[in-house]
């Protein structure tokens, strides 16, 4: 790796693999630090592509459009799961930075190693198998490749047939609340999280984030943390990880893990002293960890899933209109029906004012009959 | 002009002559809206060029090239005063939309202008003449035109020449405090006050501002505000108007004009609901403003004017471990003595604790001895 950096002010060039929201709200983090986000995206239509001057065209699985974009940058990081772990691993091992690094990616690609490895580690999680018949129907089975966003995980019942493909199954446990946490960590191993978020969930989809989980005892919550702040040392993530959680009635389980910036943490852009996009810069830098206090007692984010308006540029004043207090998140995307097209952030002290603006906010920008 | 808008939103494309580093904080609010700031800029390695990907090189006073960027634009703003008040009259004539429009922005090109009318107004400012014996020594001499930063702005003593060129004269008045007071003004007419803050200037420049100014009466705070709506409203303002002001014992005077984003309104990014540059976006689109209030007791805003140090890779991350609850703005600038490279904002409730962080945060990113 010849190393790059920025002309003017010597700062490093920090590129990301994928140029979805996530790359293009990382962008705007980087603008404030001094940098610009180098972005490999597969579209000059994708949501960082057409905010960012450094785009290069190509496929995550395309290994030459990898190598010679990763070539480019002093740092390397993702927006995604998608780039194949021994690429990551070659890179490494030609020079280049790739943060996270393969070993720790490893478990937010594979659902199974993911098991195993939490399995080994003692953390709480739902009963697991690779054997679909060993587990009482119902149960949840998951690709344990390649989902997100719902797609890859089924539930399934008495009739249903077996599940196809390369799955695990889990039991289907009882939720009292769905939850989050971050945590961002170094290569030099230093760590903060963000407080334990509140998710909810429509159809697999998230749809809601409260932050902080305004139902949760201040014991789950420091075991929460203490769990993100475990796993991410154990595993040697370097960025932010996102630590999906199950509240069942025995206690926290672990559901998912992403290595990346997290739209369970979308909240944080207005909502903390440092958001998770620019914390995942700093992480991946090396640079020190900011603080990651929130701005207001409450902060509620409301995802826009495309409704039945397609024309943003009628639904979007209204809905600037219609909250004036609302923090609206657009990702440049044209409006379909469920496509994630923005997200709505409003803080305050009254949760339940705030969490009417931030939906009142999406149902304009969706044009939902009122 | 043929409109044009977003490939794949539909929303307006907005232009911002001059790519400095207003323009490049406008385009980091403008991809939150959903959009993507173009820019003439007069340098590819000016601030916003190096950050967004719709650049065109050329100059502010080329009409050609202002001609050809405007009218690839949907609503054309300013990041300075430098176009020609007659070539935004033309453009305007031809059908492009400028905002704010040549008979506003003239007020904040020529001083002489903006105090005859100011005067017809009855806004109360400093004693000033175009006619530099008829003022008694000290005085303060303006450049009517192209003075910024401390440039363009003299005192003249007892010993002194005659000022040279085009000049106004103003007699010093006694400073309690410096202020600004910033409004947005949309083309319907709706306009929206941030708190007024207290700003604090060396050699002509600003180095610090508090928001909202801790050392200000209800009744003038309240004076503040409906003089900037006054002005707004009476220049036909479009867009963030800063009204620069002074607190002299016998109460407020206006000093200058400033039709776009402000250095006295960089706090708003943190420190408000609506930032000055989203605000900016909104009232030049005619889309609703957004709410202003704060989002903290106090923020404090140190600029990083260039010292010591010249290699931000060294002291950026010194200054993100000194002071972890900093908010840093790079400008992507090389660090040189003097230059404004960017600015650090610290919120919250206690005001000689986050000034005290704020300006730590700057002595390190200077390389100042400690």
């Amino acid at each position: 790796m010849s190393p790059v950096t920025a002309k003017a002010t010597g700062l490093p060039v920090v590129g990301m693999v994928g140029g979805g929201q996530l790359a293009r709200m990382t962008h705007q983090a980087a603008i404030s630090l001094g940098l610009s986000l180098h972005v490999l995206a597969d579209h000059p239509d994708d949501g960082a592509a057409l905010v960012t001057p450094d785009v290069e065209i190509g496929s995550a699985s395309d290994a030459a459009a990898v190598e010679r974009f990763a070539k480019s940058c002093d740092v390397v990081t993702f927006d995604h799961e998608h780039v194949p772990n021994d690429l990551i691993a070659s890179l490494t091992a030609a020079g280049v930075t790739m943060r996270p690094g393969a070993s720790a990616l490893r478990y937010a690609q594979d659902k199974r190693a993911m098991r195993r490895r939490l399995g080994e580690l003692g953390v709480p999680m739902p009963k697991w198998s690779d054997d679909p018949r060993s587990l009482p129907r119902p149960y949840v089975a998951k690709a344990v490749r390649g989902g997100y966003d719902g797609r890859g995980v089924w539930i399934v019942g008495e009739g249903d047939p077996l599940p196809d493909g390369d799955v695990i199954v889990e039991e289907k446990v009882t939720i009292v609340h769905e939850l989050a946490v971050q945590v961002a960590r170094t290569p030099s191993g230093r760590s903060r999280c963000w407080p334990v978020v509140e998710t909810v969930q429509e159809n697999g989809i998230c749809v809601e984030v409260v932050a902080p989980a305004p139902r949760l005892s201040h014991s789950l919550t420091a075991e929460a943390q203490a769990l993100a702040v475990r796993i991410a040392e154990e595993l040697d993530v370097v960025g932010v990880l996102a630590v999906e959680l199950f509240e069942a009635p025995s206690g926290l389980l672990v559901n998912e893990l992403a290595m990346r910036p997290h739209n369970s943490g979308h909240w944080s852009i207005e909502g903390a002293t440092t958001s998770q996009f620019e914390q995942h810069l700093r992480a991946v830098l090396d640079w020190p960890l900011g603080d990651t206090r929130t701005r207001a007692p409450f902060t509620v984010m409301v995802n826009l899933l495309g409704g039945p308006s397609t024309d943003l540029s009628t639904s979007l004043p209204a809905a600037l209109e219609a909250v004036p207090g609302g923090s609206v998140h657009l990702y440049g995307k044209a409006a379909r029906p469920g496509r994630k097209l923005g997200h709505v952030t409003v803080l305050g002290d009254d949760l339940e004012e705030i969490r009417a603006q931030a939906r009142k906010a999406v149902e304009v920008l969706r044009g939902d009959a009122s």
